[in-house]
């Protein structure tokens, strides 16, 4: 650990028997990782997705989510029967998952196999109001904490986040247009799949609550902004990121949503982009835009516009692969390979 | 198997509890494995990639190669000894690999655990004629047929194919310019790395082949062209191509050279298409062509540019996790999950 330096790994990176560069984006990933862990033996140790669920006060009216809100709750029975998508890409990429729920509207029993965390029955709508008190705010951030925590306890260096809760494209599609200072229409999608006239509807509801929370103001900060229009999810994202930065974890950007708290979050500590591995571009229209303003380069595009941290889970090989590499193979010197000219 | 039709693993896809078309390219991929695989149930079993490799003439002139010739043998004893890139992705991967010496110029000794299917001591030199006689074209192709064979009968549905052969880029950007009419100079790329002088010189230098063999004819027939300026690896790809379609196998096309395998086999029997997945896009430049020409959208973007298969084994678990969904998820009536308006 002690000999670590980025110029003694970058070397290594550099001395394998490959032509320099050739393995693209695997080459800067792996320097990456290998950075964040301060070691030449970079290595993905039990990667663990968390999914954060939580409903959203707005989606009860039906103005912004072509699925009903019920949809939130069942599909939280339906990750812990094994059913989801992120079910089943964290099995067959060998990476655990646990689900909490920060604020579903159904009240759960407590056997149920999920980190139980209610906040309350949902955000408040915020066509009406602030979506979160500010303790709330708080709150949410901590259960991110919590689960951060948890994860890294048990060996965990590597982790993603994804979330489930109808309605929160709207919330994130709103966050973006404040912190990009983008107009609402530029940050507003299809989510799950809204039809042309569902989109209009939805696009007319959140300029209204963009007027209404004055998001427009340059001076709103980011854990103000979450508390008028985030959701109870998105907040625990938020302490997720941060405290991955801060126990030194790599951490896995999943799609629109979660790129929206990351967001956040980076507004909060710009350092963490450092741990940030940008996992999947969605189709989602305003991702692409996110990522843009980013500078990201996300490691999947497969056109995927799901959530679940679903973009998160399929990218787990390709950084087990860019480990693999840095310790697997040989130098030119050890395997007397000849080097260019 | 009896059940099957495109139109029940479509629905059965449709019916999964995530929105319509969400899962994206991951949706079509296991569509077309379950199509090719017959069955409502697709999976990937024994994953398998071989490594062709084989000399080239023109190379030891150096006059299109930064790297010495003799690199090739060098690269066939690191992947015996696990120290190759692709050995690295293969392991991590849990994907099988073998490597078939087509005609390196170099006699290895018996023991070492490759296929020893050397035709010559590499090419002739496309410079001054032919690379190869029309039987060994024939045979080239045959040991590709054999080597499929060999993973087939071990049970393996899915392969890839990579090579090792210095100076093949030239030849992969001859056969890509005489099959999609494009100038020498619009396939031509820096392969694994040469500099700016080392580009003109190469460029000048395959214009000539270019001319010598007559490539700009429309008439050229695939196995001419395999001929005249080919590698043993890239026509063992060929057949490889061909037999793996023939087995009912899905195969994975991997970079620039292979994909100038997959333009010859595709010419010769074209309904190949239905069993191939373009697994990756390299950073070569006239890859980007090749595949606009083929309508291919690769699984992956990772900037990479080695060959050996790389792109390939890196594109396992994403088949993987489209067979994943099919096989693990819920559908909305058993998972009692709403669906959309």
């Amino acid at each position: 650990m002690s000999n670590f330096s980025i110029d003694a790994l970058q070397h290594k990176i550099n001395t394998k028997t490959k032509p320099l560069g050739s393995l693209g984006i695997l080459e800067k990933l792996a320097l990456q990782i290998g950075t964040v862990q301060q070691t030449l033996l970079p290595q993905v140790v039990q990667p663990h997705i968390v999914v954060f669920a939580a409903d959203h006060g707005i989606a009860a009216a039906g103005l912004v989510n072509p699925f009903p809100q019920a949809v939130t709750a069942q599909m939280v029975y339906n990750f812990c029967a094994g059913g989801a998508a992120i079910n089943a890409f964290c099995k067959v990429n060998d990476c655990s998952l646990t689900v909490v729920d920060c604020g579903v509207k159904t009240v759960f029993d407590t056997s149920l196999p999920i980190t139980h965390s209610k906040i309350a029955m949902g955000t408040a709508n915020y066509l009406e109001g602030k979506a979160m008190s500010e303790p709330q705010v708080q709150q949410a951030m901590q259960i991110g904490v919590q689960a951060v925590e948890q994860a890294y306890q048990k060996g965990t260096n590597v982790i993603g986040f994804g979330e489930m809760g109808i309605g929160n494209t709207s919330a994130a599609s709103l966050l973006m247009s404040a912190i990009l200072g983008l107009p609402v229409q530029d940050c507003v999608g299809r989510g799950t799949g809204v039809n042309d006239s569902q989109l209009t509807t939805k696009l007319a509801t959140l300029e209204k609550v963009y007027q209404l929370h004055q998001l427009s103001l340059p001076s709103a900060q980011p854990l103000a902004l979450l508390q008028a229009v985030g959701g109870f999810e998105i907040a625990a994202m938020v302490g997720a990121f941060l405290h991955a930065y801060k126990l030194q974890m790599v951490f896995l950007v999943d799609g629109f949503i979660a790129t929206s708290a990351y967001l956040i979050a980076q507004l909060i500590e710009p350092a963490i982009v450092a741990n940030a591995v940008f996992a999947h571009c969605s189709q989602e229209q305003g991702h692409t835009t996110m990522l843009h303003h980013l500078h990201a380069t996300p490691l999947l595009q497969l056109q995927m516009r799901l959530g679940e941290g679903t973009g998160a889970a399929m990218a787990i090989p390709i950084l087990r692969a860019a480990c693999s590499f840095v310790n697997e193979m040989a130098s030119f010197e050890s395997a007397g390979v000849s080097t260019g000219t």
